[in-house]
């Protein structure tokens, strides 16, 4: 079978350069083009997908994945996963009614002009119809996928294949439930804690050129990759060749632009250490959205808001920010450390952040099961708010427009991020176990044994394994909340007793 | 036929997208793309290639302009115009065999490699074999292509459409002997003009700040176009929305900055001057590659060096660089204008330049046509060198190996660079007729004045007027040499005596 496979392997690399192409192309979206392109730029990449759905739904790729797939056809494990993947995929492409397909599209362009205008005008009267029928072609489309089983499962596995709400709910259950009683305990606390380190006025440029320092001592290679400016940092491009990070940084505020390149730089070297040998292969590329997240959140939290790290870096920090002179290691910790229930995700600390997610998730997936329709959305979500956070949002732009994913028709996409933040801390701790005197060596400002480990364990195996099986191969057990519980509590005690 | 026609416009449409992807692909690659970016980018660019390829040669296509182009179809003057450009250009794709077509793709890529090599080393030896091997593709190309008359031809139209030996010749040799008695004219004047304004140590960031404010004044719009830098400049990108220049600055020689980056405003005047409502389709876009490097000439030459141009913007160089504080009008006229017959193309002043591109032309022309072979191609060089400059390359860096566009399978290209001369002198001529003071506008630094004139006359037509209708709409007449004789004459007369 191997001819079959290797005409696989040349499909598949033709999509894959298509995907590089609006890679490129996206990120260019973002932090190069100008106003002028945006016509052209949109026409381009709706082509590009459109082609590459072309390619997935060509019969001849359909009747070579499931030729593929029979029993007795005669692969190695590797080739297997990869069939399977690609299979996947295919039949994604190829069981979405092309009409259904197109109304998504437009409704998601569509859909985040109007959040635009809703949002800048605070009023979510403005977005409801736009959004409700989002959610009922969200909705068509997960019921067309699930054959059996709950749909939002179906939209899920689009960003965690394989993840369903079964696995989902005990867990951020679980986290909501240990996260409100220690929040309780920092807000019962009196504690406050001074965030002037990271707060008034520093300079732009010593900003970024600090943020480079660590972004290079993480290990980034800027051979293999671009730091860049764009309004909402990201990680794009294509990697492992050509990875591109963006940062945003605020004179008044240090903590955006430093956490945020950080985060991003968690993402860039995930994609650098993927296995180029597999890039454009259906294994190529990395496992899921929660695991990609994972990369972030372990170096953005695990790392660079603990003491090991700062004893490293406040002294430069201090060198590009003179006015730190006074601020020791104790005073710093803190700062990074200040958790405070606010209205806004991406603003939120450690602790609370997951808060928010609980929230979303809820919510997403009770609207996609049919639970609750989008007109309870805003009453639904000012009361969760007050209920998980104990704030309430002053108007809908501080509370349910907040965020694009669901204008952009990102249905499934939120739990990823708190699943993400608990594959960090249990892969720190595999981290702590597998790398001798680690926090030594942070400490040291050495960072690249935490990044090569993190490549062999993770980044260099692709999707040779998926998330369930590369937690289990990396820490020795499955998902759990234990060491985020454990990270987080041991945090929460020192800072705030 | 509305239905017909359409089918052709929304076919075309798709094809122009990719190639705007490409546009932007490609200029990230000399812009922007890290090193470990070059492998993706190839296969992507590649893949892209293909895929416009398949969608020209889609036998629906290939049917549905044949059958728009037959006589007694209903369709307005304009619609046979876009019929016409599309069939030609599904034709040409159309009639290649792709095993042909896949030869000269590799033998570009490769042949860029070994001629890289050899021009480091300086040795035409270790390049012949491979550029023997480009022609002979070549040759057999245009074989294909020309079913009559000369093959030369075939390649020539890849860049001039409709443009033959039969019209060059003659204009070329015109060009060729009273260049050569002008220049022996310039040389046996004794007179040395001091080019100390522009050599010596400036600024790059003031280059850059000036630069910038000339294009501004040219027009550009910064909302629909970009300036970055390059290694070579160029301007590319997409347009009319998104028109991306580059330049190069030299801390030790301000010529090929500023002059470098007019020459692209030049190009990139022409593209945002496109209508916007044709864009993707067959009609859309510039005419040729002589009518493209008319309007970069026009602004760099006729414009740039003219007198007027630096009446307006020699006190504002003095301010960007004080050290030229002692500078006068005439002094930096002559400067910008010396002439100096030299081995480098891209350093050649306005009048050799053309000597340059006659050598080239008369050498490729002879290669394809079968008139001489890839082995007699150094002498043949320098021999022409001293023929027409009076000076011999020390080396073939500096010789045959000068220049990309053999080694890239640019066969046909060069002359475009001369006949856009011709037509830069020739439209200079007639927009001085059609604007009221054109000479007064440009020494109050009002260049918008041409810019507009440009549009109306050239760039806002697309494709509509090939370039012999366009020359004679805009100017009365055909193209000839009397306009830049006119203009180059009086230039060596004022300055050479």
């Amino acid at each position: 079978m191997a001819t079959a496979f290797q005409e696989l392997e040349q499909r598949w690399a033709e999509i894959a350069d298509i995907q590089n192409g609006l890679g490129i192309l996206g990120w260019d979206q973002e932090v190069m083009m100008p106003r002028g392109g945006v016509t052209a730029r949109s026409r381009t990449m709706a082509t590009l997908h459109g082609l590459i759905h072309e390619r997935k739904t060509d019969p001849a790729m359909v009747g070579l994945v499931r030729r593929l797939s029979r029993k007795g056809t005669k692969l190695t494990p590797r080739q297997r996963r990869a069939v399977a993947l690609a299979r996947k995929a295919v039949d994604k492409a190829a069981n979405v009614p092309a009409d259904l397909a197109r109304k998504i599209a437009l409704a998601e362009s569509s859909g985040v002009e109007s959040w635009r205008a809703a949002r800048q005008q605070g009023d979510f009267s403005l977005f409801a119809d736009e959004l409700a029928r989002m959610v009922d072609l969200k909705r068509e489309l997960a019921r067309v996928r699930s054959k059996r089983g709950k749909v939002y499962d179906a939209l899920l596995d689009d960003f965690e294949p394989g993840a369903t709400m079964a696995d989902i709910d005990p867990l951020l259950n679980e986290l909501k439930t240990f996260t409100q009683k220690l929040l309780k305990r920092v807000v019962n606390s009196g504690v406050e804690i001074d965030v002037s380190p990271l707060v008034g006025r520093f300079d732009v440029e010593a900003q970024r050129g600090f943020a480079r320092s660590v972004v290079l001592a993480m290990g980034i290679d800027l051979d293999r990759g671009r730091m860049d400016l764009s309004t909402h940092p990201f990680c794009g491009g294509v990697g492992p060749g050509d990875v591109r990070m963006t940062g945003r940084y605020d004179p008044s505020d240090m903590r955006g632009g430093l956490f945020g390149v950080i985060h991003e730089a968690g993402h860039g070297l995930y994609e650098q250490g993927l296995d180029p040998r597999r890039a454009g292969t259906p294994i190529g590329g990395a496992i899921s959205m929660a695991i990609h997240e994972s990369q972030s959140r372990l170096w953005e939290n695990n790392v660079g808001r603990s003491r090991p790290f700062w004893k490293y870096w406040l002294p430069r920090l201090r060198r590009a920010h003179p006015q730190l002179k006074g601020v020791n290691l104790e005073k710093m910790w803190r700062a990074v450390n200040c958790i405070t229930p606010s209205m806004i995700r991406v603003e939120a600390d450690e602790l609370t952040y997951n808060l928010h997610i609980v929230l979303r998730y809820e919510i997403e997936r009770d609207l996609i099961e049919g639970r609750i329709e989008v007109r309870d959305l805003p009453d639904r979500w000012n009361g969760a708010m007050v209920d998980l956070l104990g704030v309430e949002p002053a108007n809908a732009a501080e509370g349910v427009l907040q965020d694009i994913h669901w204008a952009s028709g990102l249905f499934g996409y939120f739990p990823t991020y708190s699943i993400g933040n608990l594959y960090a801390a249990q892969i720190m701790e595999a981290a702590r176990k597998g790398i001798r005197g680690l926090d030594r060596r942070i400490e040291q400002g050495d960072l690249l044994p935490l990044r090569d480990w993190l490549k062999t364990q993770i980044h260099g195996h692709d999707q040779v394994f998926d998330a369930a099986k590369t937690v289990r191969r990396v820490t020795g057990k499955p998902l759990s909340t234990d060491a985020f519980r454990r990270h987080i509590t041991r945090k929460v005690k020192a800072i705030y007793g």
